[in-house]
């Protein structure tokens, strides 16, 4: 969203202004977003006007990324009680949201959290009271983000100390932007953080099929921070590990356990493998939100959501008549298998970067923490 | 090229017809080749006339793989030898050839063993030793695989006797079947011989990114020797066997250290750590050209062909209307990292499958092998 603050830029840019993913429109009624499915080849803004578009949105990955998908889903009940504030609505509409993503964690806390809420509510206050925690929620989000961002910038800092006249390379994997929050994002916001006070980074970008969040996503944000940035295949990371091309590896996290298992995008466990094998640091990035009180073991207990095949055998890019088109990689005949996310143990994890602060992946750091 | 044995299939199938990838002409002046850069797309023939033609096919991975590499390497000496069969230019379309893939073994092994057989030839004489000696090594190419695959299915046997009932998942990386060498394959032979004797084998394809050998290629060999198969991002693997998706592991090699470090496809490394982490056999299968007697630490000192850009930043496949068509994946200013090859160090690999059997991965085994 545009804004119109004079100082200092806050949020984060698109050709120089400020905006965010989601915002409440003008008329209070409904909701604006991004859409995601065009970057980075078209910028286009969408409606969404009742709680199936916020179904839609989610399902069809209009707006992706767990913290997004959270305010998405608190939107989207607000959307259900506008339509009918009832508890057969409340229950109805709860159902249908949640039942869009089976992996990212805090869609579901989100949702609650209104649910709860209004359950409580007259039909009457419904609405204005799903939109007023809607908005509280939004606006937690980017306070969160900037906090990831404060505590993960510390890690960036003392590498950059120990490297003084060196280019700090940083991996990520996926895109855990601010496209995939409100703003600022989680795993990038250290990154943003770093270049705005003027530390020499540059980030390798997993380009991350199937979805390609990776090239389409991560590398827009980064272009429209003027942060310097590579786009390499998945298989590519190991290979630059072994030869110290990278020094820091920072991802996001949809879900992590009481243990500090940590499940993102698929292919992320390759990537941590490749860190421990090399000495290289691997932090994950997440708000508080994402821990999953009930799981210890992730890799055995954590549903894996397995996305519709034509991701992995078909694949969308600009054509060189300047549309956006989508082609086939495959024979005709073959079938696919596609995970979207998988798990990585604790024990690959160097650490988590939250919003109240950094800690070990570990149950006992991560209770303390949480304890703050 | 179409066979007309009529006993049992001896090589690979095409729509139930025997073919291999490259063949001298029935005029004995020119070669013949399968068309890989429109697979699985389109089935096409290319005349090899010269050995501009020669040195582009390899370049623009018309023909790939290493032993094919090798292969088309020789022939192509052999049409420069009929453009001019000076010393002048013996040294020049050695030169020429040499330098259209850096990091594959036996094409240098290939053009070596013309070169030297040429030399001391009269001029007259050089065009027909050169052809004799190619059509030499393509034959040799054939029985190697044949027995690569023969080595491997003892591997794939054990497997299948411990797992009785069940159905042997194999993931593989790229393409290393008989598409990269003139018949047979090296990495797929094994899974060809198994599959032939009747044991359940199922394929997980790793597609292979940025050139996508693996959907475009593997999974149209798979498809018509009638083996079953699944791609799968090359992000994917890792969860699969985390979930013991996958019995076995075998990959091709275009460059193995004496000490058993195995050069392969960009990605390889990242699933030998991912299978070593969860106890899955992950096998390199090669011939023994590809042992390179001089480089003992292949991460440190086997030289990583860097290809263009443009393979990252853009992909091909076929678009709705039946058109192989080019699309771009990124923004229009985005710079990309393009390594073709990694190393996966000696202490990931189970074994070496080779024509003179299966040894460990370490330099007194590798030694041994070689001495039989």
């Amino acid at each position: 969203r545009l804004k119109t603050w004079e100082n200092i830029f806050k949020q984060m840019l698109i050709n120089e202004k400020e905006w965010q993913t989601i915002w409440l429109d003008d008329s209070e009624k409904f909701v604006k977003v991004i859409d995601q499915t065009k970057l980075p080849h078209e910028f286009a803004i969408k409606d969404i006007k009742s709680s199936d578009d916020a179904a839609l949105a989610i399902k069809d990955m209009i707006i992706r990324g767990a913290p997004l998908i959270g305010v998405m889903g608190a939107y989207g009940l607000m959307l259900g009680l506008k339509e009918d504030p009832s508890d057969e609505n409340l229950e109805r509409t709860f159902i249908k949201l949640q039942s869009t993503r089976p992996t990212a964690v805090n869609l579901n806390w989100a949702l609650k959290r209104i649910y709860n809420l209004v359950k409580v509510c007259p039909l009457e206050e419904r609405f204005e009271t799903a939109k007023k925690e809607a908005k509280l929620i939004e606006n937690e989000d980017i306070n969160m983000c900037e906090k990831i961002g404060d505590n993960g910038l510390e890690i960036i800092k003392k590498i950059a100390l120990n490297n003084k006249s060196k280019k700090i390379n940083i991996l990520t994997h996926c895109n855990a932007g601010w496209l995939a929050t409100v703003n600022w994002g989680t795993a990038l916001a250290p990154i943003y953080k770093a270049h705005r006070i003027g530390i020499n980074v540059h980030v390798w970008v997993d380009e991350t099929r199937p979805r390609n969040q990776g090239a389409s996503l991560t590398t827009f944000e980064l272009k429209h921070e003027n942060v310097p940035h590579t786009v390499i295949t998945d298989n590519a990371g190991g290979h630059l590990m072994q030869h110290k091309k990278v020094d820091l590896v920072i991802v996001g996290s949809d879900r992590t356990t009481i243990k500090g298992d940590v499940c993102n995008k698929i292919g992320t466990y390759l990537k941590a493998l490749a860190a421990k094998a090399n000495n290289i640091p691997f932090y994950a990035a997440l708000p508080i939100s994402t821990l999953d009180w009930d799981i210890y073991d992730g890799v055995q207990n954590i549903p894996i959501e397995a996305r519709c095949e034509e991701e992995v055998t078909h694949i969308s890019g600009l054509n060189s008549k300047g549309y956006i088109e989508k082609v086939r990689l495959v024979h005709n005949e073959c079938k696919a298998f596609n995970p979207a996310f998988d798990v990585t143990p604790n024990e690959l994890v160097s650490g988590l970067i939250t919003e109240r602060g950094v800690c070990l992946a570990n149950e006992k750091a991560i209770k303390k923490l949480y304890q703050k």
